[in-house]
């Protein structure tokens, strides 16, 4: 039988002590865990951050794997820690919108909260339920509990208010949903929707004050270095980069600000 | 049998090759080793730092896991390098006190000093013991080796002098142990400590030119947002915070800073 | 028999999603692989500095170890995908000269272009042949598939040219091939190099308007703290560097600065 594999995602950082602990915790009750770092580097408390890289690394997981992901400034209240069945794996952690993206691209069969004692570390701190919660409960998941051994069925889960893309007058609106380590601008225009608006290889491109033509490419190599470019990325996104350039430094673009995309004036 | 585990402290950053070097070292020798990064961010030459982190997550590691640790200024001097056996793991690095305190917590039963050259890499460099040294002879620990294989008992190992919580005129004196990366504050004094001279949820403390009263809370949302809150974090440590905050950019707390707990006057 | 090891080293960073998604699809192909990551530090497009950095880790890894590696400004093009074959390991990645250096010291048997689709994920994007084209080759690599099933021999690779010593007047010109997370200078003069000029204990460094008289040391502690020193580091190179300091920032040194090495004037 392969061996279990387990994902963390959090905003924990690479500094401190906090990953090492979850993974000793795993590791004590699932020897045999593959433990996958997705990434400890979200930005503290942004739930929208850790849902998006979540959801973009997900797919490619073997079936059955246990993402535990943990962006959790309401640590300590009285949010829920659930879990989320798919068709093809897990989803562990804090009942905050994080988790829903990547559970939802595989169809969710059942959440459930988790209640389950037993199954966390003996003391659970107000502080790091990702070392004393979801830690253990992944864990024992990975080693073949059942869904049902955590808690019962809930009905509601939070889902995320992050904007969705809008047509009006010819315009699509969205927004920046992330600007990855290269400086590329991802936004949440999809392929498909971007072609119900062009009508040339160019698009037009509003942010704040700039207004830029950009040509659609198939590879960042396309155009003249330091240009611009657009290009779908790798999950089907809409990119705006710039070839061996940083596009969010130059425009200063952050993630969340809103976008005008339309077709070329003739 | 279980995958024995090794986990690694070093401050050699994540950018060179070092890390990979030592991991390389050890998968040569014991191919079924899980190894476990602890961090490798810590300050270069901060040995209290290394010792901190280190004592901080290998209270939840599986028994029988080999720890090496390298915060290593001295690289290359007379410096001993060292194996601490403890009731339930092992400890392996230089003997400049960044191994005492993860080790003194789970009782130290033996220290020895690593001479035995067959266990080292053929050429043990001046400048990388990490690789040479602590690598390969954790690695043979993990693969069953005998701890008296090593080398032979040594009867002192170096103590670090790092400040101890003192008390005078109902005056809890101690220092800033640690500033973690949501830039948590965490002291030296222990929730014991801190029972003996509070009358209320509120404590006094003094940090340089500043005095506060801060509440002590069970979660960091016990508190508005913005707000500071004292809170014992999840390792039993007093913690200064701030609720979606940053406290130690706040009030400039560095490692090593002195404070002053009191209770509240009434 | 032993697990399959796969080491990886990219410009991708720790933020993103992208390493995972390599590794997520090299564990759904290769289960039982140990993946190792060397750096994902590496400067963006900086196929020197990753070239430094693999070649640097590399002869540490068991026997049989594929390598995986993408620093590649030029995805998307035409530039080929490439396996080397080497007497102990593999190394998959762009044939941009990232790969030379390390599967060069290792002795080069046999060089081929990846054409075979049938082991590339379905759909191979323009913009991540990481994930898309090297991850699951090397994956299958990992499990056994035969060097001749990735597709055809080729005669050619692009080798880099980075800059070799040579010797004018006596003096040995070289240059920067690293800086390292402790500010140490790693030069590209061998220990052989320097010991055709040297006279004495004592060497003659020129970089840039800088012309120092620089010990020659067998361990950074052998001199004054904050004083310069030169060693032979872990890998055969010499390395200027200041103990207890950061060497590369006093003088302000990059990697690609030319230096001058010469024997110090009686």
């Amino acid at each position: 039988m392969n061996r279990p594999v387990i994902s963390l995602t959090t905003d924990f950082g690479l500094t401190d002590s906090y990953v090492a602990e979850m993974k000793g915790v795993i590791l004590t009750i699932c020897p045999d865990a593959t433990i996958v770092d997705i990434s400890h580097l979200i930005t503290k408390f942004n739930i929208r951050m850790g849902s998006f890289i979540l959801a973009e690394a997900v797919p490619r997981f073997p079936e059955g794997a246990v993402h535990v992901a943990v962006v959790d400034p309401d640590v300590g209240t009285d949010r829920k820690s659930i879990l989320i069945e798919t068709k093809s794996s897990f989803f562990v952690g804090p009942d905050n919108g994080l988790l829903y993206f990547a559970a939802q691209n595989q169809g969710i069969k059942c959440v459930r909260e988790i209640t389950n004692k037993k199954l966390m570390l003996p003391h659970v701190s107000n502080t790091f339920q990702g070392r004393d919660v979801f830690a253990p409960t992944a864990a024992c998941l990975a080693n073949g509990a059942s869904p049902s051994d955590l808690g019962p069925r809930i009905r509601r889960l939070l889902r995320p208010t992050f904007a969705k893309v809008t047509c009006k007058k010819d315009k699509l609106q969205g927004e920046v949903l992330h600007v990855d380590g290269f400086g590329n601008i991802i936004t949440n225009f999809t392929a498909k929707e971007i072609s119900t608006i062009r009508n040339s290889e160019i698009i037009n491109v509003t942010h704040r004050r700039n207004n830029m033509d950009i040509m659609l490419c198939k590879s960042y190599a396309r155009t003249e270095k330091e240009m611009f470019l657009a290009i779908i990325e790798s999950h089907g996104f809409l990119e705006i980069a710039i070839n061996h350039g940083n596009a969010a430094r130059t425009i200063e673009a952050q993630i969340g600000d809103p976008l005008e995309i339309s077709a070329v004036r003739e």
